[in-house]
């Protein structure tokens, strides 16, 4: 090997996910994350190596790479893969080619052009729906028959690190009768994964369940923040608005479809029968370990979360041949996020408003204190890993400090 | 006047707005519609009398020039006034400058990054409230307090001409226990304005309703279509999604902020009295006199809809300050929707599920065919004009023609 990869690390060989960072003195550019390292593929460009106008490894977002498909995106992947283990490759004693990640700044990965967010966990939609709505008729008559989903804020995505501000808005007090305006007294985390879109469409037409894969690049973790008590004042008739348009956080690192190709599995049986535009072959679920922690300003780390990417009910293939039915059109660089994955277990809930139970649970955490929602200078973590043996692919984190409202 | 402007032309000498078109010879560039022409601004550039970077006027999109700033834009609206109005001026004899509308292609006018759609026409909501939901509480409790909104999909923003499928969807019809797939049977226009960004926030900032114009660039028709079989399944409980992102069409010239001033006049009444952050001073609506016609086949044109854009409960001021106040950020091209436009009177409600009554009436066209939603073939088609004398500033036309579902 090249380069040292610790064990248990994330960013192992079979990983090889694609990002956007910049070091002192360099701006943003393209790399892969490998162990603790970055490997500047900029750099390694000039080593005149590649086949595809090399230009576009400098740009400051992933979608002119993404744009070549996945034909040569995957094959580069394979090449730098080989490169790695082949301590005779063209990467061979040329250090300069490989950045500490501790010494690089990451940046967005893409530029995301729509953001939607669906609401494809059985479990959180069944959880909300008992709190929000009616505990008898929790889950919506449409609810297993369509991959429910909205359009979100494309523009407030922000990378792992940014720091967000709580936000302020218009919430109805128990027992008022006029709205209020302050910050949110229930900000929260809702942790999913993203997928980016590694293809577009045009508009008139519909991707299938059988081709969706190919549309999508790779995954990211995603914190879908919100604020639930600006959320349950403002969502009747028309959605969430500013209850989730102040910020989303994302991962850095793009884990390749391909990367995951080895942990897909089953998901949950569907009944009843969905139509057949939503029908699917094989497996279409991915086996991922997901966790959020909460980290307050003492800096002791509280793992409040414990779920799988495997237990949504919907997947990713049916999300994108619903999303086209009508021919609404995709673009490069979309980015669909998956809505809260939460499982069966009450530690597996993936928001504080499950967790809490709507705020009547404390959570306790390790330095004694107690949570029902998220507090000024608390940092939340979003972590994920998919394994077989000694086969590891992960997503490193996404880790989000939240300062008080401005 | 360097130019012949017909009598009651949208285009007049106070309009002057910006948009995006091509030529046969040359490719999409910004132009400014004058009566029945287009002023080439790119041409114009090359006469060496502006004081900008001119190579954005060969772009094609307006974002560039927009973020010049309204100091800029405003200052070269003005200059070409000047210009068309001074038979001596720099435009004197030199008709190549002109381009025919007739002889022009238009383009989208910018790229949107992200769209939001409002819901602020208090006879819309009531009506949509009472088919939808209840008629005894058509309005729900938070509408008189929340400039209600949700995001939309930006990638399916076309320009007037180019026509659309009929989507295809899930419905449940009345009755049937399970959905069914197929061509929505209810497809509809809405009537509304969309306001396009024109300054850009960084995250975490809000723009109080004093400062909001300053970040309205200008103002296009927009037609929000909508599936409403696809609709009432699908949008409970986040909102209007496939129903809504088959596609929404805008009028290619953006009439600016300026050119529409001396039409500003008082809202209705805001009872009961909003939170502070809403309120503000001032005249904050635009009269702006606006109809609806469907053309079928047979080439006769009925208006169905005669409205206006001074009927709306909440303003664009309000619309911006309620989406930013949780620091939300805005980007240049950015576009905000007014949802539809409907009046007290039943000929001025902005959508056919009004019109119609949801279908229970039928709306007589010319030809002596009768309609409660858009048929194949049809071509809808939205004006805007403004007038206070002789002054008149129009947005020209918005049309899509219906193709059958693909």
């Amino acid at each position: 090997m090249i380069i040292e990869i610790p064990e248990n690390s994330d960013f192992s060989i079979y990983n090889i996910p694609f990002g956007i960072f910049s070091t002192e003195d360099r701006s943003p550019r393209v790399g892969v994350a490998i162990g603790d390292h970055i490997l500047d593929l900029a750099a390694v460009a000039e080593l005149d190596v590649f086949d595809f106008n090399t230009a576009l490894l400098e740009k400051d977002t992933l979608n002119d790479f993404i744009s070549l498909g996945k034909e040569i995106t995957s094959r580069v992947r394979k090449k730098i893969q080989f490169w790695l283990k082949d301590d005779e490759s063209v990467l061979a004693g040329k250090p300069e080619l490989f950045v500490k990640q501790s010494e690089a700044q990451m940046h967005m990965p893409v530029s995301v052009g729509d953001y939607t967010d669906f609401y494809s966990s059985l479990e959180h939609a069944t959880n909300v729906g008992k709190m929000f709505r009616d505990p008898e008729n929790a889950l919506l008559p449409n609810w297993k028959h369509i991959p429910v989903g909205y359009h979100g804020r494309a523009s407030s995505i922000i990378v792992s690190g940014q720091p967000i501000h709580r936000p302020k808005g218009q919430t109805m007090p128990k027992g008022a009768t006029n709205p209020v305006f302050g910050p949110t007294k229930r900000l929260d985390f809702e942790l999913e994964i993203g997928f980016i879109c590694g293809k577009e469409t045009n508009l008139g037409d519909s991707i299938s369940t059988g081709e969706a894969e190919d549309y999508i690049f790779g995954l990211v973790l995603f914190n879908d923040w919100s604020a639930r008590d600006i959320q349950k004042w403002e969502y009747v008739p028309l959605g969430p608005f500013l209850a989730k348009n102040f910020a989303s956080s994302i991962s850095p690192w793009v884990v390749t479809l391909k990367a995951l190709e080895q942990f897909k599995t089953e998901g949950p049986k569907q009944n009843p029968e969905v139509l057949p535009y939503l029908q699917f072959e094989g497996k279409r679920n991915y086996d991922i370990n997901l966790e959020v922690s909460i980290t307050p300003d003492s800096g002791k780390e509280t793992t409040v979360c414990q779920s799988n990417f495997k237990h949504m009910y919907w997947n990713m293939s049916q999300q994108l041949a619903h999303h086209t039915v009508n021919g609404c059109n995709i673009a490069i660089g979309d980015m669909m996020a998956s809505g809260t994955i939460s499982g069966k277990d009450e530690n597996s809930f993936g928001s504080m408003l499950e967790l809490s139970w709507g705020g009547t649970k404390n959570i306790k955490l390790e330095d004694g204190s107690e949570r029902t929602f998220i507090e000024d200078r608390d940092t939340v973590t979003l972590r994920g890993f998919a394994q077989k043996g000694d086969i590891r692919v992960g997503f490193g984190a996404v880790s989000t400090k939240v300062l008080p409202a401005k």
